[in-house]
């Protein structure tokens, strides 16, 4: 009798999360140890020091009515200041305290990104593949259809013929995530330059806005020699949706914000509707403690070299074992070609080696997987037989 | 450009708020001391010695993947297994691990299951005057057509022939919040019983469920010698929202449940399918500090004896000033009869004596105000003599 769609959507059920529930039986069988899980992307590092200090000044210098009191829906006044003067020192930007918005993390920014620039049933959002699997329900909950760009396999930048095939006047947004999960890739100046002309031209060619949502939880995560381009920077119609789960190890605290372009066509009313947004699913605003601790140790990261070093030893095996893949920039993720075009089925394979990986499709591109490498490196070291075993299935 | 029903949502601001912020400015000109702000439902006391203990033993103790990582998204579960013990022994009910979904607050805990039960546009949901004026964005955001039962203005309990007038297949949940905000009263087991029975009736009659939604955050908030009947015991298909924000003073840490009742129609399922909703507007879970936090200490409350206390000076001394009133037996809120028919002149009026009150008509109940009395006694004492000034202006 309950909601049919939300009962039905059961069904669609997160293909990462029945791997992950598929490791979980399988090391309660033979022992957690003897389990290589690369499904989830669970940070597996401690939180900084920083953040542990700000915890503890916080519960100790503040009244209980300040910590845990109710917070603006919007968000901290003074947070939300503290989150502009960042994002202006690091990125060059103007915003101010009512360009940002605090959110339940990044799928709670990007959600209410998208219920804010969807007007109408059938209203379309593009996006890239390979993608998060979670913006299929963000998009169709929130009225829209989700599009999505053929993924260019070559370097996971942007396949921008196969872009502006999709573009039409219903497209009034565009979601990006860089660096990607689960490709690693940092989209390039030239990408993002190209992106923004592209839209620029198509907003006057359709006269209504599109916004460019820029899905940016690993933004810090991005390894040596690596410079990210801030998107935002290339197109003022942006809508910058950060979490502080990868950066400082905290996912399960849910707080996050977007960042509205000041420049951007609605940048006076965006926040404001977000909030009405909130209100309306009960949400209110992500816990005061925790704004007010992120606001202390905004520019921190946990250590997070175990996920560098990961990456140089996987990145130098598996390629030379016969898993062809494009070199990560950042994130905790690899996505190399399996070993035969289903995918699927090549995740099956693996699970015969205690080997836990997500297949290409989930994430829209066929015939890849994903590797989640937050875990330690001496079980990505132990894993590598694993990967050589499985490979010789394949190639002799 | 941005959505047009969030833009318009913005013109119909919370009254509440509204007086609150006008009570922000006035402060401003005249001294915080100098204003009654009566406006805000606000907890004004410490939370209770035992959740700063959990804060603190849980920091120090246990390590950051558990404190800070990821909840499962129905929420973590030894907590919900804490909160399903903990009603099962206070309210004899049989309530397991599956029946409990952690939300962020009382608010999350309605708009989920109001998504849950409302499946098609002009589906309804009935709720009873006078009612918490975001009721009405909850159910519309859902999809639902809010309809209104008017109030009992005797003793606030249900007008049940106005009630049964309302019912008809459409009919989806109706919404009920005991004790009572704004009137403080607590619905009778006459009343429960006499509800249930008609809804049951009524299941019969169309053929589905009817879900009982009830908001439940002022549950421990009840004065001397009253007994609050546990409205779930009455009625199977029931969802009992709660929240910690009032009895542990924490409001900005936005955590809750939902508890589905055992003997339900959908017990087996309902909280996946909040899951699923969670899933849809990027919310995932509560934060999982404050979820292990208030699962050490659930049955505690902050000290709520001032609620009592000012309940005590303003239902002595207001109606011997002329304001006539239902006796409060819970929350700290009064709902006395204005002293004009125009309950908005009347809370326009008042300002002159720097009375911040909230009018009925926010309340779906004309004719009445709102005080929130969550404020120090002293400022409670010192404000009697307004109340006086401005009966004086009518009664002479």
């Amino acid at each position: 009798m309950l909601n049919s769609r939300y009962v039905e959507m059961q069904n669609h059920e997160n293909v990462i999360r029945r791997v992950f529930m598929y490791g979980k039986k399988r090391a309660a069988e033979i022992g957690f140890d003897n389990i290589f899980d690369y499904s989830l992307g669970n940070p597996s590092v401690a939180a900084p020091e920083s953040f542990h200090k700000a915890l503890a000044e916080i519960l100790a210098a503040q009244d209980d009515l300040t910590v845990h009191g109710y917070s603006p829906s919007l968000g901290i006044g003074s947070v939300r200041q503290a989150v502009a003067a960042s994002l202006n020192r690091r990125f060059g930007m103007n915003y101010e305290e009512k360009h940002i918005f605090m959110t339940s993390g990044a799928a709670g920014a990007v959600a209410h990104a998208l219920r804010a620039v969807l007007e109408e049933p059938g209203d379309e959002i593009v996006t890239f593949a390979p993608y998060f699997p979670e913006y299929q329900p963000y998009v169709e909950g929130a009225g829209g259809k989700l599009s999505v760009t053929p993924a260019c396999t070559d370097d996971f930048q942007i396949h921008f013929e196969a872009f502006e095939k999709l573009l039409n006047p219903r497209v009034k947004g565009v979601l990006v995530n860089t660096p990607n999960n689960p490709a690693g890739v940092v989209y390039s100046v030239a990408t993002l330059a190209r992106l923004a002309d592209i839209l620029t031209e198509k907003q006057r060619e359709y006269g209504h806005s599109i916004y460019l949502i820029s899905d940016e939880p690993y933004r810090e995560l991005v390894f040596e020699g690596v410079q990210i381009p801030y998107t935002a920077s290339f197109y003022a119609n942006t809508f910058t949706c950060y979490s502080f789960s990868k950066s400082m190890s905290i996912p399960g605290e849910r707080i996050g914000y977007v960042a509205v372009h000041p420049d951007s066509d609605d940048a006076e009313v965006a926040a404001a509707v977000f909030g009405q947004i909130s209100r309306e699913i009960g949400h209110n605003c992500p816990p005061s403690l925790m704004q007010l601790a992120v606001a202390r140790c905004l520019e921190d990261t946990s250590d997070l070299s175990v996920y560098e070093k990961n990456k140089e030893i996987l990145f130098k095996e598996l390629p030379a074992l016969g898993y062809g893949c494009v070199k990560p920039q950042g994130t905790f993720y690899m996505f190399p070609r399996s070993l035969e075009p289903d995918d699927t089925s090549f995740c099956e394979r693996a699970k015969k080696y205690e080997l836990l990986l997500v297949p290409g499709s989930a994430f829209g591109c066929p015939g890849h997987f994903r590797i989640s490498y937050c875990i330690p490196t001496e079980k990505v070291i132990r894993s590598l037989p694993a990967f050589r075993r499985l490979a010789e299935e394949y190639l002799g």
